[in-house]
């Protein structure tokens, strides 16, 4: 297939990989275009802009920073739809506002195209691995179009609805609880030290019995060794995520009082100079408020 | 070997079946003597008394339901600790208060026997099945003696530390994650239901992918169902754990912001008459909170 | 003076009388004329949009419900600043963001106008009674010019500062605080009810002792009446301010948990049917919390 | 009358002068004699223990650090109640538990004794000055019996009710209500400045509009001048009572949200070395989380 991928974070780096990996043609753009450099090596072509990008692609996936930069590179007169196919499908993976997933519905109604939500489950690493976890909402047709470069960048697609906002949601509330994971861990782990366990004997019992899950061994790998200084998923896009999913819980008047909590800390991360650290540093918080130092 | 049991409620039967069927003897003691039936029919010995029960044992278990239970068997002029021999192991598996532990601890040695402080992880079905996890600590020795006994009951035996407290607070962190998983999971359930997302679908999506650990799996079936007003752990047993985490936090002067959002939930559960209902019903109480009906 | 004023809900109409009471000249505009119809028999004269107001005026006082509302009046077409004279005064009563007030500085300043941020505390009886506080903020000139207006609507005048978005962060912090009042009131009288205390009897030896504030009369003699369902202050209104607290926190970095915790009530408020119930009704949540019936 | 008062720390010292300059006999005991120097040479008479102190009195006033103390000087062969004559009354000041209240009520009844539950509302210098309010519960005959004293010490008397735990659980709710008012104005100070407000400013215009109560003048300024390092009540007593408010409630199934707010804040503030400063110190932690600097 002719894929566009707009968008050469860390992410989009790793996803570009697979899906040259995976044989399609792939066309790429980013703002600054060093990022590219090694793809293009790898047979990659660079576009000049989203609209050039986007002309006579079967696809086109956007994995950027936020909503923002979504409306950014999807509209005015240098964006993707103005030169996608009618035929085409926009991909969207990043993590944005189920609002914004809901206007692009409709944008791309009106244009002919098709739009479908994936947003994605997994760090840098994962992407590279093509190990990503992928879930998909959109009409069955523009999935169905679309399966052999969401299946090449991840290693398990979820078909989550027919709606693409469906798709927005899950990932909202997907990484809602991965920041109740880091929260939670680092008030066990802050308990554990000041108990008389070792970090890691606790997450040794943790992770081995009934909370073997990969969010497990992750994140309390990271606080446990306090690797959080070296940045996955920067405390910033955390604090965005979770300020899209208390805004998508007001809009269907839902409260959630662990994102409350969780909001109060990265906001204090911000405050106290982590904005480079990884989102697990607010478990760094938890430990200075038991007096424990770094 | 030798071993007796005290505590026969929907943990403690389960854990006697899987000694029997080990090959040991086992001695039983209940305050009821009708929960101890089945397992007199499969050749288990009744004793009269806590005190009764504990002579010429090599170890005796006790698991019952809180601080106060653990000390009326354990002492007095009926306790168990006035017929254990001294080279004797009294292995604790009840959830109770670090507190409580380290004062046993102390108590044993006076006394020559020895503690194994031996929580389990798991519900009443794996206590049937064998399949519990027991997280163990105590002196080498200690845990040496009694190590055919553990592994009998459980699927995985991890050994925490020579401390006996060690283990009691590994219990109190994992039970206080555990209520995050359901709290985490109540909160994201309501938002996706109201987003339009079937829980069932969100489920599919969390344990297919990063958070694939029986503890979402579990809880997540019985929010996803609604099935929490079956207790296999009663919500007044939550809200007892609760209290002994933050107890040991606040005796080690550790906030846990999380456990005080889950605290003020089991207050609420137990004054709306959701004593008999699983622990895991404070899940309803956030699908109220959204205005969503049961 | 010439004053010209915008936006009559309960808070505007008491403005307006007592404007008219001091002998200013009064022209008044809103969405629905009807609202005007004892202002206009008091000798208030109308006009027909915010444009047509603002000729000719001293000064222009806008009163509406949020940030929406007051662009709208302001900007555009026939919006207030076509029609306002490059001396006059803009006086912005509403309760509004920050970063609003901020950009209207700048849109006055290309304007010749001045602009005055003069939120108010106090409820609609206190309009009424020409008895609120007002917290001004804006050049000195500006407000000395405009003096007798703010003097004529409220009991007593702050000057807060020089930079208007000052009041209206003043403003936010003190109905933040407010919300605190309430909810600890009704979390404290639901404690007083189940704990054999009237909290009528709370009450008294609060607020005749160290608590002898108007908030805690009036907040607290809602609470101990149940009198909450007839909206002095509605709850969405409560919710935005909340909202535009949080948000102003947000841009400065302020972690604020005491506003995560209100901002969980009203959320649930809304899913609950209380959007026509006053602020004060998220003290019934803390009520039924309790298992309190109402 | 002759009245025996036992526990000189800043609160006793203060209510003993008043007792003294109000005419009466004065009999105190404290654990070190030191505290009594100013008052013997006042013309208090020293007395040896709580037994020695209770024979003969009209009624002995205790004002004790909790519980323990209270028990400790109350029960036992040297407690006051081994002193205490029949038709004595035992006025217990201290802010204890409502659990050790409703205990000595019987303890009382079975002595043929009274005792009157009159906690007081101030701090230190208000003690000193005469000036706390007294909220007093117990039997109408009681009451009136020790009422010279009562209003020998405060300005205000109010009688809550004829069972002395009311009034210990209304003085647990009024601390609460103080703990909420600190936390809210540390909250809303943070906000301020680094929204470019001074603290001073927000405050003049909270004490000068609707919030014109002693408890924000006091605990205002101690925030706005960072005078919390300088202990008039200790953060580890704030502790204490936010304890006991939360046990009170706890007992009565009743969840707040506030308190556990608050409850973390001073675990937080016991972990990071401010025991030695006054309970209104939480207020730093919320500066700090807005990172700023003492």
């Amino acid at each position: 297939m002719k894929i566009g991928l707009i968008g050469l974070g860390s992410m989009g780096v790793g996803i570009a990989h697979n899906i040259l990996k995976a044989g399609h043609t792939l066309t790429v753009y980013n703002r600054s275009k060093d990022k590219a450099d090694s793809l293009l090596a790898e047979g990659a072509i660079w576009a000049a802009s989203p609209r050039a990008l986007a002309q006579g692609q079967d696809a086109v996936i956007t994995m950027v920073a936020d909503d923002n930069a979504l409306q950014a590179v999807t509209l005015g007169e240098e964006g993707l739809l103005a030169g996608l196919g009618q035929n085409a499908i926009h991909i969207s993976m990043s993590t944005v506002s189920q609002a914004l997933v809901e206007s692009l519905v409709a944008v791309h109604e009106r244009h002919g195209s098709g739009l479908v939500s994936a947003p994605v489950f997994g760090r840098p690493d994962a992407a590279a691995a093509g190990k990503l976890f992928v879930a998909a909402a959109g009409k069955a047709e523009h999935i169905t179009q679309v399966r052999p470069v969401l299946e090449a960048v991840g290693q398990k697609l979820f078909e989550v609805g027919e709606q693409p906002p469906q798709a927005a949601v899950v990932k909202l509330i997907g990484n809602f609880l991965i920041s109740c994971v880091i929260e939670g861990l680092g008030e066990g782990a802050a308990l554990a030290e000041k108990a008389g366990v070792a970090p890691e004997k606790l997450l040794e019992v943790l992770t081995g019995s009934i909370f073997g899950a990969p969010v497990y061994q992750i994140y309390g790998n990271l606080i446990a060794t306090g690797g959080y200084m070296k940045p996955g998923f920067a405390l910033p896009l955390g604090a965005k995520d979770n300020r899209l999913v208390l805004q998508a819980a007001e809009a269907h008047d839902v409260p959630l009082p662990f994102a409350s909590v969780v909001r109060d800390r990265f906001v204090r991360g911000m405050a106290q100079g982590l904005s480079g650290a990884d989102w697990s540093a607010i478990a760094r918080l938890a430990r200075e408020d038991a007096g424990l130092k770094h």
